[in-house]
Order: structure tokens, then C-alpha cells, then sequence
């Protein structure tokens, strides 16, 4: 029998009991079977068992009580430590049994060899509502419950994931021979954790949480001293979600060649009137829905429903209220109608009868088969052929320009104003999902893998559907389609994510589990809208580095210095310039300037001064990513600046990323650079985190060594 | 004799003996004179002295060796824990003289009563390059080593002060009663940390370093266990500055009648030719100096020095290198010219030579009373009279219109970025300090807090000249003349400050203790460019809240999940709408509206709906603070709604910063609604970091309960 069909027998057994709670003994022997180590130890149900038991043992040892319904131990004192001869241990039985036995349903003294002290882990498995099952590893005692210094990945993880978790760990220092200590072997704590959590993978269908703690290490080895396992009250076999990425029908959003809008509206100031405004742009057939039964709205033939619409309805964009929804549904099957954008909010984010409606829609597109986009979002745009459903006039919102970047937002104000901020560099195609009835993270990211246009992915989430599904998609447009994906979640303090889960009724989780998730499948996580934007432009302009080794020239100081300040935050080193750069520099430029990295080229740099900095930076081979920050307003630099930068950006031999803050005629001189495909940021956080995020990229797809 | 006169005579003592570590014994009498408790001890010579001392003292006692010349006891077993008789107290004498007598010069044994364990605080005192002397707090062993988790202030500290850096501490939960122990009485531990403060202020001229490790509390009860104190080589007088800051002439910098500019040139791309043409707007007398001897520069008659010009200069600037200034100093003496802006760095950054140039120019501004700015600066700008000395052409860089923010800028760069920003709400005067000379941040603040077009002071900062001179200037201008100071400290990290110091030459310090010392003196301490111009503009237009409780409203949600996300780090709370406010919502809204705070008015909402809910806010005794948010690019919102909130800015109840992100439109409806001198942001950190930056000033100025 398999390891964990033998595990899963023993929890069926409990089950059937009527318990929920895994005795320590049954526990070591789950633990032995995966392969981890536990202090040798027996269970004594009597007097004269815990004297010939601990005989064989030897001493010191430790006598813990066996129940079921005993949790905390030490409460009841039922923790004896330091037994020293087999009269401690028949005493200890007797003390224990005596008192508790009256109380509570024991199944004996467990006795367990002592272990010395060591460096001290503690070690969870949970059932995270987005994620499935997860680890989380941290320093043990109270500086995990203190300090809350605890790392997360998703089941089962590799050695790698172990190990960065590990680095994680602001306590980490303890592990490695703090004051004195020897340091604990990390490729043995790594198996450690490994091994748990394939314990925890295999059996997730049964326990609803795990705690190790403590683990002990030592420098070659280990010891897991106590296991509490709790089981479910029913097993859940789909603890791990199997959930495949679905890009059926996807295309179909982007190129209907017909379309109804549910809820046109000849009144302007109307969503369903905005939204009939901008279908007008599209170059295909529109059909305004209205019950009232206009003849026709702006000048286009009106209907009263779907169903008086004989031809074929590639696309139904729905502006009513939501509880029309599942008739039209109905209706749109019976016509072979494919796919809805749901603009209507109203759904699960205010609860009752309202989250019932939305329940009712999500059944019928699986039942159906009829893709959802929505509720509760501003629906897609396709830059190629101008395809939007905004209810933001053309006079109030820019669409942007076509370019290579997809953006996903739960969020509509998000999803606008990525619209209008993306006109630098374009667009692929933008969905705002919202409530995400249907259509979630990973069916988009699966589809715009394999979509052509597109080369970047930018999230911005506020929580997940299915984490694990989204995980497994976003690996596969990362490894296989070499695409990165850049992603932004919002509503990480226990007060922002109860926000964020009353505006999309999404369950935001705790944001440490996310960042440990968004760790292990590859992606650039940012810190903020404005770090998300500011990577995307940069990973769709710049080629990838070979490392994460920044050069920085300027001619002006104060903002480098904010971003050095993130260099760690964001895997960034300052490079250590070559013996020959540096020689140049002191040989070519006046005694006044700063030589070294960051060169400071003060407020007399000339274009010139900036074109040999550069040229040494691209030319130098310690150097990975190029920093530039420009103090434009400076009358010794000449334009001709721009010019120098797009000679550069021409051999595109390493990326450069720029900065420069001020008013009209630095925004001018910025939207020229930009036209050579340059991304100039305008304040220094922006700055650094596109150069975080392309040495973040260079990590992932292995450009990096 | 007073307490501290006595133990400077112990000091002085020892430091004649040739040691500068102060033996325990020594260093407990010393805690005592300060009424700072610590476990009953005898100081043994002899073991018959040990026999008996013990007996009196009552067991179970420590022993530990006392010599100048062992720092760590437990490294050479000069510790023995658990002495439970006279005998023991005999025997552990015995070991340790006999052992360590003929290697050490030993002064004997201590003999301490042992105290039970309970929580421990580590404490410190040290000397701040900025600041002086300052107490370091820290939950006590390996978690303050490997967290960090410490507090600063500057010494000497109130009872608030110490309080407030008992809250910052994340591991104060281990103060609280953590895991069933007793809370720790906090009005005792503040008074134990002022006592231990005043040691600190009182002895400054004596000590090194001073380390209280640890000191264990009880729930009303505490004893200091160890104090560690290390005298410095030579006392030092002036330890804790008592520079006053000085204005004199300061006023001369932004109103001159006129002025010569040394290193004036008639070549475009010269530094000396751009600040000549900003020079010419000026309404008052130029002077252009330029060796070669041109009989005119920009049709202006030029002079080759200073000498050959014969009438009044009430200001000099410089642009030529910084070795000509001494000579320049010393020819303007003799004409009563008062103040110089050196633009030109290559000083004290560069090291060397070159910072002995500077040190001269340094000695030379206060022999000679000639007050400077700079070097290395871009110099003043004031609004009233447009005079700028700047490099930077009137094509590239705005001047902003006048207004009542005053802004401080020890870098260039962000000088003009500021410029530039701040046009929207008008500047008074800037000033860029580069190298810092002479006048420095405490004589910059002292004379804006008296002078009349100010009422709001920014300052950019990469390192304190002399903090605590800053300090007592901070502190005068917000409590006397209720202006707003608001701080960013650039060069957080080690290798951020770094930076810092290779490019003004400043000394960073520890961001920690600059943190303590913003807090402490009432500053308004923000976290990057953008929050500091965001504070600005706020605390420029809106009313000072009555406390930190915001409201919010939004037809889009995102932005807020992310405002929210920092309500901690800011100090502001989520307002807990009253009953009234959530009746009307309710009967006034459509159900689809999500009721609440925030107040989610989705994109369906109209200008009206904003005014219901903000008039609503403005009403409700639970709110402080309103922070709207606008997707103004949604149809449904009609543009009257710029109208609705001028007329709520005109009653100025209560503040007001809204926020919205997007394109044209967006930034052409933001610019109307800030005519009404309400502040926009386009950025949701900003937003809410200028909301922080209020209820910061609302608690530092007493406007808040």
C-alpha cells in the first residue's frame, strides 16, 4: 500500500470514531512514514509498560498524555519533563492516568527520548480559501507569533520554494550560527520542508490544519517534537483544485462581428446610452435592446428583446439590472449566442438575495455554456479593431494607442485608468472582469499566452477565484510563452482586503500567502499602481538584462538616492564598476564630478557627459541594468540628448530605464525619448521599480545567471 | 553636591586612572544616585568578605568579577548563577580570583541578589553624529539583534516621549501580559526611561556608550540587572549642542537692492550665462564679474572683480570654482557686502583638498559675518519679487506664482522639481542649501516661522547639520507660530545614505534615530518626494481636522482599497459612520449603492449623489476627515459636480482631499476643482498621505483630542 493510502486509512478510521483530533503517537507514525524524523518514542497504556518502555528508550525522556481530547497539553499538566529512570516513568504514568483518566478518554502516556536545544522552526499547513493547501514556515517560539516573521508557499513545493522561504525569514540569522551556534545544514532544512509538505499535498483532502512546532535543527540534523494534526469534519477531495485554464470562446469577446447592448438608452448621462455610444465605434452590426421599444436609439434600429432579433449575436453586452441576467441567458441559448459582457454591478458584493441572483448566473453559463465577462466591470477593449463597451465617453477617457501589453483588472476605475496611461506604449487588449462570474485570472492569462498581439501581461487583482489555477497559468505563459506577467495586489492589510471584499465579494486572504504564491509561479509582483505601470512599460520596451547589476549616472543626486533606498526591497545591487570604467571616467571628466556608481555628473553635464557614461556602463561587464536620471531643466545639457538615448536604445545591448521630474519642458523632452522607446519615469520609486521588475524578469525566464 | 556632580568626580576618577570602562559596581552606584533601581549587590575583595557580604544579602545570589579590563564576563566564566549559601558564595570567589587574578587587574567580586525573570527591555544611550546624545529602546534579548525592533529618541525625553517609543516597539505585546504573564505597568516604564534619559543627558561629556541589558520589569516593579558604561577617550563639553539658530540677515538673501553674480559669462550653455539671464528679471541693480575683463555681458556692464565695483552689493553670487571663494569672501568684507550664494559645488563632497576648501569657506562665513548658502546649490527663489539666481532657463524651468509654502531643499534636483510642482499652489520662497556652509535647516525654519507671506514649511533633507539645533527650531515654529513642518528624510538604508553622504557630504546617521527625533519634535515626517508635496498642498488649502477619523466616497473602489492599506502607517482610521448618516444613505440611495464607509456610489453615480453623501459627512460628529475619490471619466457624473465641491471648500468645515486618476479630461477637471483651492492627487499614496499628513498636523498642533 502506498504511503498515503496507508495515512489515509489510519484518518478514516479516526474519522469514523467520531474524532476530528490526531494523537501524537498516530501522528509520529503519519510523520515516520514520509520520512521524518521524530525522537524514538513509545506509548505506555500501563504502569508496567512505561517502566519496561522506557528501559528500552533510555533517558532522559519526556511523558506526554495520549487523548483525543486533549489539546493543550501543558494545561492539564500532562507534560512531564526530564524523566531520569524507569521509576520516573512508571511514577509518571501513574500521576497522569490518576488525575486525567477520570476526566477525559486517554489512550496512554507517550514517552519520547529528549532532544537537545537547537535553532527552532515552526511549521504549519493550512487550507487557504484561495490557494488550496499551503506551508508556512517560521522562526519558532514567540518571535512567529510576535513578530509575525513567517514565510508561505503553495503545495507541495520544490527545494528551490523551501529554500527561499527559508531567505525569507527576517530571522534567518538565528538559523545560521548566531552567536556562536553552528549553522543549520539549509539543503536538510530545505528536505525538511519539503517532505512535510508532500504530507501536506497528499493528505489535504483530510486535514483541515497541521502544526510542527517545534522542529528542531541542528547542524547535520533534525527533530520534529510535536505534530498537531486536526482533521475536517468531511474529507474534501477537491482540497486541490483541478481546475484547468479555459480559453474557449475567448477570441470572440475581442472580435464579434455582431452585438446586442441590453439597456441602450437614447438619455444621455445613462450607462446603457455611453455604452451604445462607444459600440458605435465598432465596425461591425450593433443591436440597441429595449424594453420600452424604441424604433431605433442614435440612429440605429431598436429591438424590445434578444429574441426579436433574428440574425446571428456574436456578443450581448448588458447594462440592466442583473437580475435580468439569467433570462437573458436563457433566452440568448435558444439563439446559439456565445458570450456576454455583464456591465451591471449589484451582485455577491452586497450579499442576500442580490448574491443569489449573481449564484444563478454563474450555473447557468457553466450549464449553458455561455462566457461571462463580469458582472460589475467596464467589460474589454481591443485596440486592433477599436472594440469597446465603456460607459467613459470618447471626450472623457482616451483609448489607447495598439501596442503589446494586455492588462486584466477586478477593477474598473483601474482598468480606465491603465486605458489612459497606456497610450505611451499600447496596448493588446484590456478586460476589466469584475465579479468574475465566468471568465477568471487564468482562462485570460491562458488565452493572451497564446494571443499574438500580445507580449506583457499586467494583473491588478484584489483577490483571487482559483489561486492554484491561476498559478498553474501563469507558469505556462511564463516558461512556454516566455511572457512576463506583472501583478499588482491590492487590499493587503486585514483592513484594505475587507474593503477590497466588499467591492468584487472577492475573499482577499492573507497577503502573505499571496506574496509566497506570486514568488513560487514566477511573477513580478509589484508594490503599487504605479509600480505596475511603470514595470509594464519598461519589460515592453527594454530587452531582458543578464543580471541584477544597476549603473546609475545623473546630474542631480537626491532622487538616486530614493532609489537605493528600494534596491533590496526590489533585488537590485548597485554595480561594482571595472577597473577600466573607472579609469576612464577620472581621465575624461573635470575633478569636479563624482566619479564611481552612481556618477554623479553634476549640474555641467553636457550631452556628451551623459553619451560616455553610457557608452562605458553598456560597455563595462559588471554592469546588467542602466539607471540614467536627468535634471533636464539644467541649461548645460543640450537636447541633443535625445538623440544620444536613441542611438543606444538602437543596439538595445542592455536595458536603460530613465527618470527625470519637472514641469512642461521636461514632459516634452520625456515624450521624445519615449518615442524612441525609452521609458522615462517621473519620480524615483517608478523609476526603480521598472528596473526591479526587469531584474526580476531576467531571474525568472533564466536570462539571469 | 548634586547628583551629577558627584559622578562626574567618579568619571574623572577613573579616566585619571587610565580606563575608560566603568565597573559594575561603579556603574550601579551611579543608577542609584539617578533613583534608578537596581537588585540589592556587594562588592567581595576577599572570600571572607564574600562569606560574609552574602550572608547579609540573602541567597539566591549571581557572582560575577569586576575588572575595568573584562568587558564580556560570561567569556572568561566570570559569572556563577544560582549561589544558594555562604559556602557557595566562598567557593565561587575562590574559582574566579584564583583563575583570572593573574591576568586581569581585578577589583573583586559582585555579589547580586538574583531577581526573577519577567520582561526584558534593553536600553541604551549613545552619542548621534546629528543629534547627540539618545536613548535606544528595545524588547531585550536576541529580538532586538535580529529585528531591529528598537525605538530612539533624542535625549533628554518627557514621560510622553517615553511612552510613545514604547508604543513603536512591534514586540510590546510582550510588555502587555503576553501568554498569561502580567502587564507591565507603562507610566513606570516611561519614568524609568526618563530617569535613565537624564543619566544620558546629564553625563553626556562623559560617556561612550551606556547599555542597561537588561532590564527586567514586573507588573509594578522592574530592577536595571547589568549597566554597561564606556567613557570617552577625552570629555567632550559639547556634547549636546547649544547652537541657537540665527536669522540675522537671512531676509538680505530674498531682497537684495543688488547684486553681483562672479563667474557671469556670455557663452549659452555656461552656468554663469543661465544664472545671468534669471538674474535680469530681477527689478533691482546687476553686477556681472568675469575676469576676462568683457566691457558688457548680455548688454549689462560687466566688471572684472569685485573690487571695481564701487557701489553697495548686497549680494554676491558665485559660480565660478569654489577655490576662488576664500578671496571673494575676503575682497567683499572689505565693502560690507553680507550674504554669498555659492552655486558652485566641488567641495566637502569631493574629500581631500577640496574639503578643506570648503572648511575655509566655512571658517571664513563666520569670522568675516558674511551669511551663506550653499555651496553646491541652485540658491533662492522669491515669489514676490521673482528674483532666482537658478541655472536652469525660464524656457525649462516654471517659476511657481506666489503662495504661502515655504520649501527647504538640500538637493538641487529636488529644488527645481518642486519649483515646477508647486505652481499650482504657490511658493513664498525656496531656498537650495546644498553643502550647507553656513546656513543651515534650524536657521532656514527660524526665519520662516517669523516671516509673514510663509505659512506652510518643506523640507528636503538627506542629513542633519546640527539636529538638535533643527529640533529646538522645529519645535518653536509649530508650537509659537503654529506653522506646519513637514520632513522628508532621503537615505534610509545603509547603502541609500551612503549615497547620501558622497553627495552633499552629509552624514546620514541612522534612520532610526532621525525617525525618533521627528516624532519627538512634532515634524510632519513623510516618506517620499510626492508625499511631501502632496502634505504641502493640503496643509496649504484645507482646515485642520479635529482628529484622524476620514470618511470616504468613490464611484470606483479600487484606489480606496490601496488609501486604506496605509491608514496604519499614516494614523488615521476608517470613520465609524453614525446611525443618521447611515439611515439617510439608505433611504436616499438606490439598493445597488454599497451603504458604508467608504461609501461606494458606483459608476452610476451623479454629481448629486456626491453632494448627499459629503453633506452627510460634513454632518457627522464621527468624521474627521473626507477623502472623495472620482472616476470623473464616467458618463453618468456630471461636470457641475467641480461646482458642488467649490461650494463645500467655501464653508471649509472640515478637509477635504479628493483623489482620481486618468487623462486629459481628468486633469483638466482636477485643475478647475483645485481653483477652488481643494487638493487633487493622481495617485491613491499620495491621496492619502496628504489625508495623514492633516490628521499628523491636527495631533501635533492640539487641534485634535
Amino acid at each position: 500500500m502506498a504511503t498515503h493510502e496507508k495515512i489515509r486509512k489510519i484518518f478514516a478510521d479516526v474519522l469514523a470514531c467520531g474524532e476530528r483530533v490526531i494523537t501524537e503517537d498516530v501522528a509520529k507514525r503519519v510523520l515516520s512514514e514520509y520520512g521524518v524524523k521524530v525522537p524514538p518514542y513509545a506509548l505506555a497504556t500501563s504502569e508496567a509498560e512505561a517502566e519496561e518502555k522506557s528501559g528500552q528508550l533510555g533517558f532522559p525522556l519526556v511523558a506526554k498524555i495520549v487523548s483525543p481530547q486533549i489539546l493543550h497539553k501543558t494545561e492539564v499538566k500532562g507534560v512531564k519533563l526530564g524523566l531520569q529512570s524507569q521509576a520516573d516513568a512508571r511514577e509518571a504514568f501513574r500521576d497522569m492516568h490518576g488525575r486525567l483518566a477520570q476526566r477525559y478518554k486517554l489512550k496512554g502516556v507517550l514517552l519520547e527520548k529528549m532532544v537537545p536545544s537547537g535553532a527552532e522552526l515552526i511549521v504549519g499547513l493550512q487550507n487557504d480559501p484561495q490557494f488550496g493547501p499551503i506551508i508556512m514556515a517560521g522562526i519558532g517560539g514567540i518571535y512567529t507569533e510576535v513578530f509575525k516573521d513567517v514565510a508561505f508557499r503553495v503545495l507541495p513545493i520544490t527545494g528551490a520554494d523551501a529554500l527561499s522561504m527559508i531567505e525569507e525569514l527576517k530571522g534567518k540569522r538565528l538559523l545560521e550560527g548566531f552567536r556562536g551556534a553552528s549553522p543549520v545544514s539549509k539543503p536538510m532544512m530545505a528536505e525538511v520542508l519539503v517532505n512535510l509538505g508532500n504530507l501536506g499535498a497528499d493528505l489535504a483532502a483530510y486535514y483541515e490544519s497541521v502544526d510542527f512546532n517545534p522542529v528542531i535543527f541542528y547542524e547535520r540534523d533534525y527533530y520534529v517534537v510535536d505534530a498537531k494534526i486536526i482533521l475536517r469534519e468531511t474529507t474534501d477531495p477537491h482540497a486541490i483544485s483541478r481546475a484547468q485554464p479555459d480559453s474557449t470562446s475567448m477570441d470572440l469577446f475581442f472580435n464579434p462581428k455582431s452585438i446586442a447592448l441590453v439597456g441602450a438608452s437614447p438619455e444621455t448621462g445613462k450607462v446603457g446610452n455611453s455604452v451604445l455610444e462607444s459600440l458605435k465605434r465598432f465596425p461591425g452590426t450593433v443591436f440597441p435592446v429595449n424594453a420600452k421599444g424604441y424604433p431605433e436609439i442614435m440612429g440605429i434600429k431598436a429591438y424590445r428583446s434578444l429574441e426579436e432579433i433574428s440574425e446571428q449575436i456574436d456578443l450581448v453586452v448588458v447594462t440592466v439590472d442583473l437580475k435580468f441576467v439569467p433570462d437573458l441567458l436563457k433566452q440568448a441559448a435558444t439563439k446559439s449566442n456565445h458570450n456576454f459582457v455583464v456591465i451591471s454591478g449589484g451582485g455577491k458584493e452586497l450579499g442576500g438575495e442580490r448574491a443569489a441572483i449573481e449564484a444563478e448566473v454563474k450555473r447557468l453559463s457553466r450549464e449553458l455554456g455561455i462566457r461571462i465577462i463580469g458582472p460589475n466591470c467596464i467589460g474589454i477593449f481591443n485596440a486592433a479593431n477599436r472594440l469597446d463597451c465603456a460607459f467613459q465617453g470618447a471626450k472623457r477617457m482616451v483609448r489607447p494607442k495598439k501596442g503589446t501589453v494586455a492588462f486584466l483588472s477586478q477593477s474598473g476605475t483601474i482598468g480606465i485608468a491603465f486605458m489612459e496611461a497606456s497610450d505611451t506604449f499600447g496596448v493588446s487588449k484590456m478586460i476589466s472582469y469584475g465579479n468574475r462570474s465566468d471568465v477568471d485570472e487564468a482562462d485570460m492569462i491562458s488565452y493572451f499566452s497564446e494571443e499574438s498581439q500580445t507580449r506583457v501581461i499586467g494583473l491588478y487583482v484584489e483577490g483571487f477565484g482559483d489561486g492554484r489555477k491561476f498559478m498553474n497559468a501563469a507558469k505556462r505563459a511564463i516558461a512556454k510563452n516566455k511572457k512576463p506577467i506583472v501583478v499588482f495586489k491590492n487590499g493587503r492589510t486585514a483592513v484594505g482586503a475587507k474593503q477590497a471584499a466588499s467591492h468584487t465579494g472577492s475573499l482577499g486572504g492573507s497577503y502573505g500567502v499571496v506574496k509566497g504564491a506570486m514568488e513560487q509561479a514566477g511573477v513580478i509582483s509589484v508594490d503599487s499602481y504605479e509600480e505596475l505601470t511603470s514595470a509594464l512599460k519598461a519589460l515592453n520596451w527594454q530587452p531582458v538584462p543578464k543580471g541584477s547589476r544597476v549603473a546609475l549616472v545623473t546630474n542631480g543626486a537626491g532622487p538616486v538616492i530614493t532609489a537605493i533606498d528600494n534596491f533590496e526591497r526590489l533585488g537590485l545591487q548597485v554595480a561594482e564598476l571595472s577597473e577600466q570604467t573607472l579609469r576612464t571616467f577620472k581621465a575624461h571628466y573635470p575633478p569636479t564630478y563624482i566619479i564611481g556608481n552612481p556618477c554623479d555628473i553634476t549640474g555641467s553635464a553636457t550631452a556628451d557627459d551623459y553619451r560616455f557614461a553610457i557608452q562605458a556602463f553598456m560597455e563595462d561587464p559588471n554592469v546588467d541594468i542602466l539607471m540614467p536620471w536627468f535634471v533636464f531643466q539644467d541649461d548645460p545639457l543640450e537636447e541633443t540628448i535625445v538623440d544620444v538615448l536613441a542611438a543606444f536604445q538602437e543596439r538595445a545591448a542592455k536595458p536603460m530605464v530613465i527618470g527625470a521630474m519637472g514641469g512642461p519642458f521636461t514632459i516634452g523632452i520625456s515624450q521624445r525619448i519615449e518615442d524612441a522607446r525609452i521609458p522615462v519615469y517621473h519620480s524615483a520609486i517608478e523609476w526603480v521599480a521598472a528596473a526591479g521588475a526587469l531584474a526580476r524578469w531576467a531571474r525568472v525566464s533564466g536570462a539571469s545567471s
